[in-house]
């Protein structure tokens, strides 16, 4: 999964502070498969690596990564600090906690001071952070745009059908 | 402020449920003119005007917009509704609300479904949101990434001098 | 479930944004069963089919319903939408989400800006739900007042006896 | 504002458990005046006056009354009290308590047992309130049902205004 | 356990909206057979019994009764209601909601306003509850207040030699 | 205000952590002085002052107290620390705190472990401390219950006096 | 596990209100033990034994602890009470509580009046308390920092290699 | 206030994210003054200057530094990533966001996860951030020990004379 699989070069960096946060994030990647976006996923943790995590958003750009994709659980500072190395914009997915069920996550995550934006999609919604990177490529590609049109067309075909199982 | 003040094609598009949101959502205006970023400002309501709501959306990636920023407070469905019309990217913005002081208006945007993702930015953190358009149009363009740096690099220095102002 | 199976006009839409709520708005379906109200329920998703939402609410008068039910979860768009649509009374049911146990979907309905009103219920009470539109129809009909008088006074005899249970 | 200042038949009653809600609850009342709907305003306290309480409740469907609007704060009984007492369906509005914003209020009226429903409108907005009742008064009224669809197309053309106030 | 069980008049009342609630209420009843304290247990219900429980309140001082103790969940209103009905103290647990985990039912017993005052425990903690009414008793008969030093001083004790059990 | 004021043994003693507290604190001694209850006012800080607080408690029934009423706010210790000092029953007033808005000290004395109640009132709501003591002397006082109910029929009269003031 | 088993002096004093908690503090103890710090493991009760907590906090001291880690749920007083009693640190681990998730514990503890401070953890997390009596204890102690570092080294280490699990 | 200012090493680093964060900051700085308490105050920004704070965290022990206090507010990272950077204590100041009032400014800093804690004190407490250093420092000086003793019994005499103020 690390981008050394890829043979083109990945576009999306998908980060999380621990392995544990990969069933959570792993919707992201899956996403970023579905729509042959190149991408790489990584460990990266702010608190145990942090000058691999400064390290990490510094040379984001300079590697041609488009959108950086982190997801952190309880007071979660990948996000931000990511942000803060980076020009590129940062998509947090706030990973849900044990005690707190995420609502710290989230906090952390959205709670942005003025100066460093972080792009907070729902707890748990990695596939949303995925769909989000999507879009955000699809601004500026028509290829990826499209297909991103015929994802939401299929999505809506399917939600017509649904009324049937209501039984 | 509305698109026909400018004479080129806006590339970002500022929306609000009322111009009582103005004074928060100015600031992501005012980032879009620092970084010459072309943009409109619109007062379009998801519960008053849904329809024209509808069509803003629809229309705006063949417009030539490439983000929708939009803000809004309490059970804050445009950022949503909006997201749900366009294939580009859209960053919420929470607008402070009267009495839950923003954590509805929080929620409301940010805890979208699988499928329809809404790029949220803290509490009526405007500028934020305009910085994070900023930021993804800076993925693809390096003039605007290099002045994203420029503006980084100025926070940083105006930082580590505000030590001289504990007193 | 759908409208096809009544022979008479529905007066009570039930929906909801996916077939997912429908073993929590069922309790809707079985209120209205209930009291002999003839009800359509069907999906119909905000953010997946926003102008299918919107025709729905548009109709909803002229195709002769008198009250609209809509459940939703997380950052709950469909109920205050449907109002948004539609002058006809519309009730909102807060789904339980998974992390934030719906307090999101609360706020999301509930917390309405001025003009357009959702009248909401309890978390996961769909069966309340019903129960409102039978009130809203009973205030306009005897027979369905009697009705829910004879049904309260059922709540009440069983209470009663509970005391028995206490053991 | 009692009744008795009513020449024609009030068809919805206005209760509070204090005079001090009132600059709340006013908006409720202007909005039936309006809409030319008959209403009385009342201050009746879960609290204080328990058996005037549960004789407004028995009494409201007698005396010709369609629809209640209670509203309270805090610990806020009255709504659920009145619903337990009627089979009309009771408009609840909480008000912002001092400590707690109103989240207390909310909870204490939307969290309704099965059984007896609660209509919840946002904190504070008894505008809203006075509207849901128009609303419920139209499904069965065609000169209510477009006088409503007057007033959302007023605001949708006030709203349409608005983008011309960004400045 | 209802009070016709008791050979003397009962000087607690445990009363609770359903009999789903005795689970959590039980913990009360056993505290007063502890301490030998006539009791009766009852189903009350505010919403589904209101002229009931107006008169189980309005005749407990009457009867005999010394505290009344009250559980309820969600909006709860029944320890309020009573309180209002009764110059007694009365007890009020707040019973755990499904959904949000009881902090419904704490706000909705503990926020009253000026005027009737609910004696709160914890969330659940009907222990708690008919430990509170025997420290009431106790204030004005020695015979329960030296029992209770007792009980304290078996729990000071038992705690004492927890420390062994930390392996 | 401290017990050598009072030519009578204070039943009631007032306890708070700090003179700050005051403010809020002094309707509780106002209730006192309404209905006669002899009572004294202190400051005994839990935090700052831990042995005179575990004395005041330790002594309080030796000395003829029959209810204490302790405020604090913030990490609100002294009302749980008192009852767990004393067989008395402790009556507990949550001040509002200025960044929590008492919700913090809410949680902390009404959340008491099983073995140790409090009987916790509203935010700021002294003066409902003070009537639940009332209320407790008056279970075992015919004068003060009755005095109780003429202050509790004043309040209804008050009430039905109210809605002239809808203006 | 109590300090009669330590032939060294005790530097650490882990205590908690009941064995209950003990699942949760063990952590706290395993640091101590990974570290070789000598500890000593006791239930300390500020509710059901308050003088024995007084007394604790009273010796600490003197009898040669440097840091204390007390752990507590719901109304979480011991942590502030003992930091009321020494001059010594002492580190809170709010315990997670059954209906609320420690939300109660973590505002009980960390909310302290001016004066008092408490040195609090995240929820639960009782390993992050033993490592910050490490981090304490190594401010002072060149082999301790040392140690520590290595720790941290370690937790580098793994943390670089977990990018491999990510499939 | 720089550490230039000090003539001896200093031995607290006290550092904020902002100028803005100073007025509550500066209590911790007085608390140092008032226990003669060496100290150096910084402006150190977890976004704006990353490099710098890491590098701040880096060479804090090397330096001579025993304990660092921190503030920050809202999505609160300094103090997390500070005690990543240094095995020395890192006292966290919740600073008081505007709209959330400093709860996600909490969140952020107390929910650190397994590995790195943080000691963290009460929202804008940082007169309690300073004596917890003190009270580090004091666990390894007799002569700091004894000061902060004397600090804590005129806080107990002071306490002990505002019964007087009740008036």
């Amino acid at each position: 999964m690390s981008n050394s699989e890829y043979k083109v070069q990945p576009v999306v960096g998908i980060v999380m502070g621990s392995d544990s946060d990969w069933p959570v994030m792993k919707a992201a990647f899956n996403i970023c498969e579905h729509f042959d976006i190149p991408c790489e996923c990584r460990v990266v943790s702010a608190h145990r690596t942090p000058e691999v995590m400064v390290a990490y958003g510094k040379e984001a750009l300079s590697r041609g990564l488009k959108v950086i994709i982190a997801g952190a659980g309880g007071a979660a500072h990948l996000p931000g600090m990511l942000a803060a190395c980076t020009p590129l914009p940062v998509i947090g997915v706030p990973v849900e906690s044990k005690s707190l069920k995420g609502i710290d996550s989230l906090l952390s995550i959205v709670q942005m001071p003025r100066g460093i934006p972080v792009a907070t999609v729902a707890i748990n919604n990695a596939e949303n952070a995925g769909l989000l990177a999507v879009s955000i490529l699809g601004a500026f590609s028509e290829e990826i745009s499209e297909k991103l049109k015929s994802y939401r067309q299929s999505m809506h075909d399917e939600s017509l059908k649904k009324t049937e199982n209501l039984t």
